[in-house]
């Protein structure tokens, strides 16, 4: 697939994120807009074209009632693929160049429609309705396993069976920009006899990219089925506080260590702009179980990044990895998240897990690349890290590398502000 | 504190679940009406207060905007306390002997805003927005270990520092009368080498109360304040899949297994009901960290039943136990749940865990009662049972007694239905 071109010029630049190809969608605010303000758009270039401004005028009619007049996609996504498909032809036909001139030949609609990415504030894209986290990379699983259980024990026996998963805490996840306070937590040394309630000091991120369930379901769906109910894609930051989970994780798993925060890209990419960068996943070592097996390309090469900023100082670039470093799909996840009957529901999120490839700078975590807290990594600034430190901003990058184009995510950023002295003190 | 005397006869019947004292909220929905049809109502003796009806009638004025206009109570409580408290105190001078007579004066009224609980279908009470089940009982905990790890490893180290807890699936929470679908799910015995997909051979249930918050946070809050958060208490059944348990549960906790079903009253008693009924918690082999710490009676004294009956047969009640049982409370629960900064909202539901006493006949499940399926528990119709039987109806049944009154929450009811012979198969 080539650039198609549009009459928005910097949506052409072969370093746009934003070409006619992708046509991610968001929820933007200007900067003095309450939230009840902020309107529904898609990302071109520089530029965001105001959804719910060309629906309240009629330039844009996607059902018989308004879809775009509340701050959120879920309403527009409820409607369902066909919806979806519709959506994307007709945004491809106002923007592209030499197509529906409704928009582009309006002067004044144009100056009205088009707002500058800069000049925006982004919210999150969709009410977020319930977050499950998986944990779906082999190189992630091997490498936290070999840290808490040794190498003999690392890959737990049903993980090449199960895309394991947990139910995570849709209340706290925040949009790219949004600052995240250090948490305090009860925290146990090996060679105390009891914990105490302090601020984490292993704080750490997550790099994964999340699933936004599109179709609900009241059953088990297969794989296939799961596919097509998935509506698009986000980057996602999953905030951990490793030493508060290593005391509390027993027996029921994680659950204040990753409740403070779960960051996530502006920009929903949908499944239809990631169609071209479709992969396998990796050969199985042990056959899947028929309902979970593969039925096609279900993962995608995507680009991953993340950066390292001290504060009042220049990033490092600490990872670099792709979305096809993981064993099992988005869709696999979401057919294993159905098989006991589970409800799925439009606004469902599903992170992928820490995406870690094989090699050391391919590790999608602190926890991981200074091997807990024993190897620390050096930054360019010359200072060194084995967690994150109060005032580091970490910002991940996704892109898939098109001919001639890029589809990306924009960026999934957050600066981590230090611990409350006291918590409980208003 | 003594039976309070209504105008409506059978609340007065010292047998009564619903005196006025008691007054718990639900949503109720005459058969023939659709979901939108469906009105918030207080129980009073066999009764129901319709007050959807009153507020639409300007009989019941508790905001500036109708509440009681959507089928479910968040609205309403999103008000906060001194709404609560209103809302209470005008419900009993309505509905008092020689209280108010708007209602009992006026026949027209009367009959249509009072309506037969034998005469509709209860719904859920509340938009669930998130559930989080604990695991609270030391007795339940230390069984459970001792099955699963060994009677020296029964309770995990954290156990005695922590109320445990994990993230439940929102979407699967049901109303009492709801039927449930025994699941599929990956089963692996230990003598096999790989996991089957099948129907799960060992469903039972987890007697439970849940807790609704009633007023958001975020940031964390004391145990003091989260107690204030708390709207009122439900009947809680986790229906859980132990064989699924078994084989998906490490290293990040229950998630399909637990994903099935979860049932709760149609009533939520609240605070103010309960409040004569207040205890302590056990005391503390290990002092709670500060922030934990007990700061008065934040348990209640409720007696809980659990029935069994197979299909077309007489009930056996396999289990009484008592919500003082606990070790923590819901408001420790909900502490916790904040310390890391998690955003609570309105209509979040905590499950209290299962709840165990120390005999066996106070066991609030079947893995505990049948000791893993080693000991079958024989029922008053001559069956046995290791877990539960398609076609099983399990009752959950909670009352506190006051001097010649019982708070009651109704029941908390379920049949358990045959797998699907298909689970993909439309």
């Amino acid at each position: 697939m080539k650039l198609k071109k549009s009459w928005i010029n910097s949506a052409n630049d072969a370093k746009s994120q934003f070409p006619l190809n992708n046509l991610p969608y968001g929820v933007f605010a200007m900067p003095d807009d309450d939230e009840a303000g902020a309107h529904c758009g898609v990302a071109i270039g520089d530029m965001i074209l105001d959804l719910t401004l060309l629906e309240e005028e009629g330039v844009l009619v996607v059902s018989n009632e308004p879809v775009f007049d509340l701050p959120f996609w879920n309403e527009f996504i409820e409607l369902g693929p066909d919806a979806w498909a519709a959506l994307r032809t007709r945004l491809e036909d106002l923007l592209a160049e030499g197509g529906d001139d409704t928009v582009s030949g309006d002067a004044d609609l144009k100056s009205r429609a088009l707002i500058a990415q800069s000049a925006v504030e982004m919210q999150l894209p969709i009410v977020v309705t319930e977050y499950t986290d998986f944990y779906a990379s082999r190189h992630h699983a091997t490498n936290i396993g070999t840290m808490f259980r040794g190498a003999e024990n690392a890959l737990p026996p049903n993980w090449l069976h199960i895309p394991i998963g947990y139910n995570g805490r849709a209340s706290s996840v925040v949009v790219s920009g949004s600052d995240v306070r250090r948490p305090w937590g009860q925290l146990k040394s090996p060679d105390q006899d009891s914990p105490e309630f302090l601020p984490c000091r292993r704080f750490d991120l997550e790099l994964e990219m999340g699933a936004i369930v599109g179709t609900a379901s009241d059953g088990p769906i297969t794989v296939a089925e799961a596919d097509e109910n998935i509506f698009g894609y986000v980057l996602l930051n999953d905030w951990s506080a490793r030493d508060i989970q290593a005391w509390e994780y027993q027996p029921l798993g994680p659950f204040q260590s990753k409740a403070t925060a779960t960051t996530i890209s502006p920009w929903i990419v949908t499944k239809a702009a990631l169609e071209p960068f479709r992969c396998m996943t990796p050969p199985r070592e042990v056959p899947l179980l028929p309902h979970l097996q593969d039925v096609g390309p279900m993962l995608y090469d995507i680009d991953l990044t993340v950066t390292l900023a001290p504060e009042g100082k220049a990033a490092t670039t600490i990872t670099r990895t792709n979305y096809s470093a993981l064993y099992y799909s988005a869709a696999q996840q979401l057919a294993h998240h159905t098989t006991s009957g589970c409800p799925m529901n439009v606004g469902d999120l599903l992170g992928s897990g820490t995406i870690s490839g094989p090699t050391k700078p391919e590790r999608g975590s602190l926890q991981e690349l200074s091997w807990g807290g024993k190897e620390p990594l050096t930054l360019e600034t010359g200072e060194s890290r084995c967690f994150l430190e109060d005032g580091d901003t970490l910002t991940l990058y996704g892109t898939a590398q098109g001919d001639g184009y890029l589809i990306g995510f924009g960026e999934c950023t957050g600066t981590l502000l230090p611990a409350l002295k006291d918590p409980y003190k208003r």
